[in-house]
């Protein structure tokens, strides 16, 4: 959040559309926050567009280029990330851009709220999820540093694994305050309305049954700040489970579940999968969180397969611009969105064919625009 | 398979219930065995008792003791082995028994089938699902190899991720004859019970977006065996699934999957994500499977909550008897059990409590029994 020159605030977004379908979210996700009245967004927004993503790479031959770290450092409050292409084989100096830029604005969590409503019933899942997933987003095996031998038996190559006490502690500290923020917010909706009933609670994911030295870092020191900090100990529970066994129960009882934390890998195979269980991957938002900036990004990928067409579901690309106004300060603005995205998934005549319906990108964009 | 002095074949099966249920579901698949009648199971068949497991460890400071290795070497053509409790915190000297006795056997592949049928129907599941999962099984995180250190901003530390082109041959190889070899066998039931109508398939999982040394050398060796060989490239289908859309995929359309083969890790994670989709873990057999040896094992784990109650469901230990038959040479004993088991399961009287049943262990034991 800045203040300009005449004293108004402003906030000023990168956009940073990627590959396949960032291209058609992102600018739905920017029209859509255009569309916010001035009572709730008392900030005069601006965009800067940005590039990065594999096309970027197959052009230029780099697909995080500096021009747009700079920019984002430079210019801009915080900013919007489409979805990256993976290529089909394995292509000299490519190093996919959103892990990049991850590390490179130290946006250490990765924030995945994975909510059940209006679209996940209609998809056939009647069960109230509520979940906040809260991805280690630094390390792990995410550092990227391999290495390929030769030896008797052929090659073999060998990736690092990282996990740090540092990184551990700051994912614990979102996981367990987060999980007190949700308390409170649920606090002020009717109790018959409200779908965690019970105690605040986070759940430790981690697979220390084989990896006792990572892994054992990892439970411990989130523990740790369990343990050393009193209005965690009083307000929340938590529990621990081994990666494979929280995937099954996750499917089996998702209602079970509050707050998730989880390093990197892991949490990037769990929010996938919950996102199964609310009726689409096209309608769960993230937000890359680092202390002084924030990246809201959807949890889908870029989708060639749909790219260009006009029929992908903006809802995801929406709800994380949402994230990012939330993080900023503007939580208002935010809800206001999130209440639009609502309206339309609940009246279920406007949807994308993720969805099952015939509607698209546009459609769903204006509907969340008329409705705000 | 070792012949007696007599001529008389004889098969003799190392028993290791190791911890928790494991103590109940093993000897639920023993009483199966002998249950068999001698015209579908010609061989006599001997048992090995052998010790294993965490409760092992804390008595006597060794989780995997020589004795068992031993025995296993020695005395018998094959092996079950029960479920292990993890320990609730760091202990030193431990190491999970089932992963020491995978690499020690140099048990390569672990074979994870699941199948819906009539206890999945009736937990709600509708779709057929017919998909065998091939975990590769030596290597990956559960080398563990793993270090600790100290940095500048406190405690990390670093596990090693090893892929060798030597074991993600083995695996591949394992995917690609399976799939032709489960053709076959579909080609002997009538094409309306088919749940499989395509040719069939072999999805390769990995996070090469991500993993591009690591993963892309396991990928581009699964690749290469089924360049290399004719009959797969004929015969089967392949394709590529990133691991995180792998989850995602299979919870929104399980049925679009035949052979599926990964990494240990991503094997560990998607097989238990997997048996959600059937009812219950319950129900999900595997088998480790070597050059030489085989050992069976159910998916689930120790599930020290039910242990000693006489509730656990033996069926996944059940059906991993049958595997360990099969792959030693007994078909038509493995196909009595299985059909014994599928009968009991669509009679739907007798269900352990994880389908919804009040049934006991023993109760499920002797109802496939009287089905043989
Ligand atoms: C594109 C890929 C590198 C990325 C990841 O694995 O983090 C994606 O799956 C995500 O979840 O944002
Ligand atoms: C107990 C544990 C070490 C084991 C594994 O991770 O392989 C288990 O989850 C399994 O799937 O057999």
């Amino acid at each position: 959040m800045s203040t300009s020159s005449a004293g108004a605030k402003s906030l000023t977004i990168g956009l940073i559309p990627a590959d396949g379908i960032g291209r058609e979210v992102i600018p739905a996700a920017r029209q859509v926050l255009e569309a916010l009245a001035s009572d709730v967004m008392p900030a005069r927004l601006s965009f800067v567009d940005l590039d990065a993503g594999f096309e970027y790479f197959q052009k230029h031959g780099v697909a995080l280029p500096e021009q747009t770290l700079a920019a984002l450092k430079g210019d801009c409050d915080g900013a919007l990330f489409g979805a990256v292409s993976s290529p089909s084989h394995k292509v000299a100096g490519y190093s996919s851009p959103i892990v990049g830029l991850r590390k490179k604005m130290d946006l250490y969590a990765n924030v995945r709220p994975v909510i059940s409503g209006a679209a996940a019933t209609a998809s056939g899942e009647k069960r109230a999820i509520d979940m906040l997933i809260i991805r280690e987003n630094t390390e792990c095996l995410y550092i990227k540093e391999e290495e390929l031998h030769e030896g008797p038996d052929g090659k073999y190559a060998v990736a690092k694994r990282r996990i740090s006490e540092f990184a551990s502690r700051r994912a614990g500290e979102m996981a367990f305050s987060m999980a007190l923020q949700r308390d409170r917010m649920r606090q002020q909706v009717a109790a018959s309305e409200r779908t965690w009933k019970a105690r605040p609670k986070v759940t430790i994911v981690h697979k220390s049954n084989v990896l006792s030295v990572t892994d054992g870092l990892w439970r411990e020191t989130v523990r740790g700040v369990y343990a050393g900090n009193a209005e965690y100990r009083e307000g929340v529970d938590v529990e621990e489970q081994l990666v494979d066994s929280m995937v099954y129960r996750m499917f089996r009882e998702p209602e079970a579940f509050d707050v998730v934390v989880a390093p990197n890998m892991y949490g990037d195979i769990i929010s996938d999968g919950a996102a199964a269980l609310v009726g689409s991957l096209g309608l769960v938002p993230s937000a890359n969180v680092g202390d002084s900036f924030v990246v809201g990004e959807p949890v889908h990928g870029s989708a060639p397969d749909i790219a260009g067409k006009n029929i992908a579901n903006p809802i995801a690309a929406i709800r994380s611009a949402a994230m990012l106004l939330e993080r900023t300060g503007y939580a208002s603005a935010a809800l206001a969105i999130y209440r639009a995205v609502d309206k339309v998934l609940e009246a279920g005549q406007i949807r994308t064919p993720d969805l099952g319906g015939k509607s698209t990108t546009s459609d769903v964009t204006e509907a969340v625009c008329r409705l705000l």
